[in-house]
């Protein structure tokens, strides 16, 4: 990445910019929220696929944007559902990819891929039709040499820690295999119950089959299944999680008596919900994980607000997770105050809060943050990791919240390789907004210096007690 | 206009801002949407009435901030529903409104204005009470000098195509007449059938009695309505119409069963309207809409979110279109999910959506526009046609849509004369702020030129098959 | 503060702002709402107390920070109701703020702190836990000397009129002992009847009570309770009121019939409410209040989306204003219909309207200043009085309203120590925001230094009839 990238053109910003930036770059990476497979750090002789399995058919940022614009899934390979044929071709895949990457002009996808072919593969040239296959060639040839290896890039990435995502009913069995096998990195997990606790979703029955098993709990009614969720959150801390992580569409955590989540949930075990049911258990749940959060400390994150699955016709040909999640309106104020007039004070509970509705920032999460000891605000999360979004993140935050109610980055990524160069897009967007504030004599230098190392490092590996 | 207006001060930005407006400057005007009226080009010696006629009495974005100070619609020559008595001096009219026209300091009204004195009636001094008189006349006399005709003006703005709006049952004799000349400038209808389609509008009975004359068919059940509908987009395409027209105060798009539609048309046609029904027939027939629009390839443009007539006094008095449009907040994510379940993967359907609730952009537009392929973002609609208003709409759509998902610039306007100066606005706000990007290295030069030239002329062509 | 502080780096922005700033920065301060007590001024010997509890126990823009922290209220000397103990030792709670105003970096309670702490206490050294004690004995000095009593200060400040806001049931002692004495400084009362409108509150049959006191009138029905609150009005316009100010949850305005509010109002008396009481109440007294301005010319201020006390146990421990009150989102549009239908185009009424909900700005607030020649666009509130906050302010509103469709600045504090470093940010920021427009050639000197000025000054003096 060049090195003035993202920085004013202002020379006394992009000074100030350049002298933070040289600061905070050699700060080792903290991953407190993604979504890399462990499965890459399980077995030390993992590689990875070809360059389109590798940076197109898997990443529904860039799939999304090719659909967007008249591509199938189908022709980028995607898989369907019901196994029926796709592209398999991999370098016309890359070749149809490479011809549309015009799209991504000022994304940050543009942005992230130019950085990493840049830095991962140290591949100088644009990605364009005509230079498609040599491109295509470069990778292949590095993706095979003997140092590109997840546990080697994990080094060479100056990861400090990598926090992957993880069903309640997963045995993290790579975990324990990482674990076990002496290498020094640090992969560990994250709660992330929403299969069990979401009786909207299809395999909801399945996953509670699941979690009786793995939990060795027989869950046949609420209390059993409240005490089967307790031993999974004290598995994944004996396995050095910190953090729980909960994706729903609403912050309403409005609590229910025991008798009333009893019958709900009676009610989903027997398939006989009634209206409404799946919403109040919801934000039954979110105020129970609360709970549990202040007696075994593990951090909450709260990510609201995106509709999964929009487009019914993708869904039922591909599945889940192909770029058709859809942010909604979010509500924070009213919602939360059932879970922090409960728990908002207690010193064993930080709740990271995310949003993916920006009006949010200032009206609702900044003073919430700015009030309760519990709360933080999450960093800019999907569409808003970019370095516009990110100024608008900082921009509506900081004045009320401060650095200090903020929990730092998360790269959020399921793409490994992705990780150098989104946080290095962090790291210059915000040494170049906290030189904003330093050239207008807002802060001094030493302000800049401790806001510019909490905001890249600091802040993150605090929240998230890594 | 001056040459550096609207570019940012930095020496950089203001160096690649100008390059790129260099290049997209004299590339000619696409002016896909629009209210300028046909009349003005069918008659080859139409001519304008008085400076006040011309720039103040049906300028509902001046009469507004006049009358937000104090001043009558009466005293500005606003023309009364009861044809009560109104100022008729156009001198006085002219000499009120150059004496308030510091109220439009900083205003995009006070930009164009100024700017449409410049470049259209070559006046260099600045508006004021004290030199109102000088201007007025020498507006008066360019007025009346031979080669400002509309279809002069046409050539000399460097007008490629112009599209009006016009009702689903105008009968569109001037478009025709104006095929029928010879003239070679391009003036488009495009289909608005609000009237027809709002059965809470007064003139609803009248216009379906209109409908039924224009298209001959009896329009007496849905069932007929519909056919006579599908009869008038027709002849609207015959007579070289590319596009529909929407302007709706709810996104609702969720689509009735035939039965239910066929119920409330015949208690509209009956007077007899349930409460619900007036919205619930809104939303069903922009579905049908989309329908229509995936056969017959007109592109569905959607205007949604202004709360009509606010001022109840005002519009008894004055009638509608006074400046008393107030924005309401809109939803998209949920509400279009019908349209877009059924025709949003139609390789057919074009549908662009414009909002005036910015906080959409980011959050609901964008996201919907870079995931389906049928979805294109709007232009800044209104009140936020101006450069701040930009630059947001720049900021919150681009990084997750991409350029190519947007539809370009509309002009919008009633005010042929302040085409130029509106297209000269977005294009140096688009150069501005590609040059932003441009200066950051965020993009190389030969991505900041195809941007600027695709926002500028290139998307609004494309989008709306110009 | 430094001499550029605020201002853009870029030389150009700069030059222009300090322009600019040069130009307002000699005249008066306008203070035409905020909650400093008169009591500082009836008594011409009044002293403060010490440093702590000058700057740090009464002030929750502070006290919310350190305890989003993780400091405990008493930790800080905030009295609790039941007068159970909290920390006395003044230095030791100076001591504790000092040591975390690391946290206010970057917000504005940390640019007026430092600001005040430069120029009402000529302390230049940063305060930090090291530098706490000797900060804590300069600024304990200066308390002391002779000069520093609030009436010299008045002077000092450049002060032209301060109000204060005050309940309807306050019979205004200090304000009649101010004008009795003879003092220059001109303090006026505004009318805030909210304690008396608002049937949630737990004081409100003391209030009502108070207010038959007050006024001489037994209120014990509906018209007694309004010929009361007029009586009230009158006597504060007597006293050099100009204003009213009304703090509401929602700005619904929709008004009851007699009979309605009637029975509303005994169900109140008699604690008889029914669901839905309180909220058609309060809205149909903003209606009854618009009413009352529209015949008193009392200008009429609208503080609305406070969700008041949201942390139950602090409010339970410390009472209301300790830095909980969180906005929640906003609608004005709909809401205003009613009271803007019938008193908004009425020339003897000013509204005044203020919003948490960012939104709003570009959306609803200044479409209807633009129009309404009763609207006003109150300055950024609370949260957002910061200098990225009047940016996004200035930003949103100026296009659409324009800059004499704005109310000006209101300091809106309660501490009377913080009035200039507050209205200096302001100016700084307007003076930068303006230089904006002048460096891109949207408007030119002369525009700019009229615009400047009536945001520093002339909007507030004017609106506010002042």
């Amino acid at each position: 990445m060049a090195s003035k990238q993202l920085f004013d053109p202002d020379p006394i910003v992009r000074k100030y910019a350049a002298q933070l930036y040289e600061q905070v770059e050699p700060l080792p990476l903290i991953s407190p929220h993604g979504h890399v497979s462990p499965a890459l750090f399980a077995d030390e002789n993992y590689r990875f696929g070809s360059p389109a399995e590798l940076l197109v058919i898997p990443d529904h940022y860039v799939t999304r944007m090719l659909y967007s614009a008249g591509l199938k899934l189908e022709e980028l390979g995607v898989p369907t559902r019901d196994g029926s044929a796709v592209e398999q071709d991999q370098r016309s895949i890359w070749q149809r990819f490479a011809e549309h990457f015009f799209l991504f002009r000022g994304t940050p996808s543009g942005l992230w891929i130019q950085n990493e072919l840049r830095t991962v593969f140290r591949i100088e040239e644009k990605l364009t039709g005509e230079s498609a296959q040599r491109i295509y060639e470069q990778i292949e040839a590095r993706i095979q040499s003997p140092e590109f290896s997840p546990r080697g890039l994990y080094a060479q990435f100056n990861l400090e820690v990598l926090c992957t995502t993880d069903a309640a009913t997963d045995p993290l069995a790579e975990h324990q295999k990482i674990l076990a096998s002496g290498w020094q990195g640090r992969i560990v997990p994250t709660f992330r119950p929403d299969a069990v606790l979401d009786l909207n979703r299809t395999d909801w029955h399945s996953e509670i089959r699941k979690l009786s098993e793995v939990s060795g709990i027989a869950v046949k009614d609420f209390a059993s299944y409240i005490a089967a969720l307790e031993d999974r959150r004290a598995f994944f801390k004996r396995l050095g999680a910190t953090a729980t992580d909960h994706g729903v569409l609403s912050a309403d955590t409005t609590p229910l008596s025991p008798a009333e989540a009893g019958r709900i949930f009676d009610r989903a075990l027997t398939n006989k919900l009634l209206k409404g049911d799946v919403e109040r258990f919801a934000a039954h749940m979110l105020y129970e994980m609360a709970r549990m959060s202040s007696e075994d400390g593990l951090v909450m994150q709260l990510h609201v607000g995106s509709y999964r699955n929009h487009n019914r016709d993708l869904f039922d040909r591909f599945g889940p997770d192909i770029g058709a999640d859809i942010p909604v309106r979010a509500e924070f104020t009213r919602a939360l105050q059932p879970l922090l007039n409960a728990f908002g004070n207690h010193p064993n509970l930080t709740l990271v809060v995310f949003t993916l509705d920006e009006s949010a920032y200032a009206r609702e999460l900044a003073p919430l943050a700015g009030h309760y000891p519990s709360v933080k605000v999450g960093p800019p999360w999907w569409f808003h990791d970019s370095p516009k979004g990110i100024a608008r993140y900082l921009d509506q935050v900081i004045e009320t919240a401060g650095v200090y109610n903020t929990a730092g980055f998360n790269d959020d990524t399921r793409a490994f390789l992705s990780i150098p160069a989104r946080h290095e897009v962090w790291r210059r967007a915000i040494c170049n907004w906290v030189a904003g504030l330093l050239a207008r004599k807002i802060i001094d230098e030493v302000d800049a210096s401790a806001m510019a190392a909490a905001l890249a490092y600091g802040q993150a590996k605090q929240t998230y007690k890594l």
